[in-house]
């Protein structure tokens, strides 16, 4: 399952914030509805967000094709700032976008660049499928027999270029008949473990239980949790992370209860220019999507809220990150830059 | 604010399940839709839930009333068992039974009891009220100056008689002018933070900030919380404590941040029948309501789900108890055991 296609010189993004309920693919043919979409979260998850990006900026190098060469390049910037400007957290979208602008140096920022631009996303995108199979063959292997895993959010085929992330591992691992039984936090606000994990791990027959966000600590305690993984938006370069808000929960819940605790994330997530999660700039969001649930009013207007869309967790609670690369273990500054090295 | 009223022989409930954004006040004239009502969390919160049971019980006499004396008696031993199985965990439920059921015992058993029953109930109300108010002066006391204080769910007005244990113990404070923010977990599944403790503390002008479960932790980590209180269903003999599903969640990460934690409750909610919590049975309430927020479906239909209503959290985490009679430290065994000595 895929949730982004490039086809005829169009983006097209299943629209992430109608399922489960309506499977809806919206075409984009400029940048700028591209980075709405991101900030809307149609499409959304650190990896899915830089190939969308990535494309974005193909649409952007179309719509500017015709203009003189000074011109052009002067749009591409700040077609490149409007995209990069659509969510703070996630590093991949500035990775993505810088790759692209790389891409586009290299031939010499002139219009005729189209073409290269466009083999270059499909490559961001195709890499990022095969960096999946890849973090769910070395992840598959840190799971234990019988396991029944924990996840938030959704690290899935959703949340990248296809396959997933965390759901990557995961799949290997149900492959290898090693998964009896995923837990899926529903993960509030915006619902994305239940309208997105639970609808992908259903659509691929593996056994999954919907749990409230505040039921993963007592499943803990009762022994009905043998690992946690879930997935990264930016690491900084000593391992403090930031993912979905209520990750950090989790991890000291995990941590409580002596129940190891993963991370899965391609190597384009760590940010070695941040030296830890202190530097991580945390988005946040509207009041209304505590106050509302799906439109439905849920709290009176006049309540104060507070919205992080993301917490940091410290490397501290951490038992692994596991990457393309190979599973990444403490100490994990000096391992994490080996793994760069 | 009181949620529950007695008036000309019925018993009014203010329909909880419609707050915030409907006030609508429902009449009971037949103890069966009492238990009905506190099936479907009509009203809810422990202390409440034995108020209107009693009242319910009273309304169960007043129907038998004509019959003699041996069917009267045996009528009212069924109508206790229909009230005592509407819900399963809070113990104030049986407590506040037992006591009307020796009210009538007291009066023989006899269908002229009915004034004596109305009377017994108004006055388990209105000892609930006095109650929570002397919970209050006495947490009041332990709330920090200028404290940001965290709660779940809602023990507030709307779980009691009046005036809230929880919820008091906030209200004493404030009026202290000791409470800068009050922080409310919207607790999901049903929502009562953000539908009943945020709808109490804008209604009483009180600061107060909702927030999603899964964010506590990241605030403790932040440094914005001096406390924690929440209340309690049913306590063990040790201290053990069931209480609203993500309650063990906020324990660990406040034990995790050396926060202080605390429960409030009357001392009816104490069971020292029960050595710990092993031995509190946890109330499953149906999935639907992790699939659904609102009636609105939120997740793949397909999926499996798993809906405690309460965890238990151990003593080990508490900080205190706040009780009617004053606040109970460590050894809480000991100390409990000689509240009621």
């Amino acid at each position: 399952m895929e949730a982004i296609q490039w086809k005829a010189n169009s983006l097209y993004l299943l629209d992430q914030t109608k399922l489960p309920v309506e499977e809806v693919w919206l075409e984009f043919s400029d940048y700028r509805a591209v980075a709405g979409a991101i900030a809307a979260m149609v499409v959304r998850g650190a990896p899915a967000i830089g190939v969308s990006a990535a494309y974005g900026y193909c649409l952007a190098a179309m719509e500017y094709r015709s203009l003189s060469p000074a011109a052009f390049q002067s749009n591409m910037a700040l077609a490149k700032g409007v995209l990069a400007a659509s969510r703070p957290t996630a590093v991949n979208l500035f990775w993505a976008l810088d790759r692209m602008e790389r891409c586009l140096s290299a031939h010499g920022n002139s219009p005729d660049a189209v073409p290269a631009l466009i083999a270059q996303a499909r490559a961001i995108h195709a890499e990022d499928v095969e960096m999946n199979h890849a973090i769910g063959a070395h992840g598959a292997a840190v799971v234990p027999e019988h396991a029944r895993v924990l996840t938030h959010c959704n690290a899935g085929s959703l949340a990248t270029g296809g396959y997933g992330t965390v759901l990557g591992v995961i799949r290997s691992a149900f492959a290898q008949g090693k998964v009896d039984m995923v837990y899926a936090d529903e993960t509030r606000p915006l619902l994305q473990g239940a309208r997105l994990t639970a609808y992908e791990l259903v659509r691929d027959g593996i056994p999954a239980t919907l749990i409230a966000d505040n039921m993963a600590a007592f499943l803990m305690a009762r022994g009905k949790i043998d690992m946690v993984i879930l997935g990264c938006d930016r690491m900084a370069a000593n391992g403090d992370f930031a993912n979905k808000i209520g990750t950090y929960s989790v991890a000291v819940n995990a941590h409580h209860h002596g129940i190891p605790f993963y991370t899965a994330l391609p190597s384009s997530t760590i940010d070695l220019s941040i030296p830890d999660g202190g530097g991580i700039p945390i988005e946040e969001r509207p009041g209304s999507e505590i106050t509302h649930v799906f439109g439905v009013q849920t709290a009176p207007l006049e309540v104060g809220t507070y919205n992080p869309a993301f917490d940091v967790t410290p490397h501290t609670l951490l038992t692994g990150i596991v990457t393309e690369k190979g599973v990444v273990y403490p100490p994990f500054q000096e391992n994490l830059a080996k793994l760069f090295g």
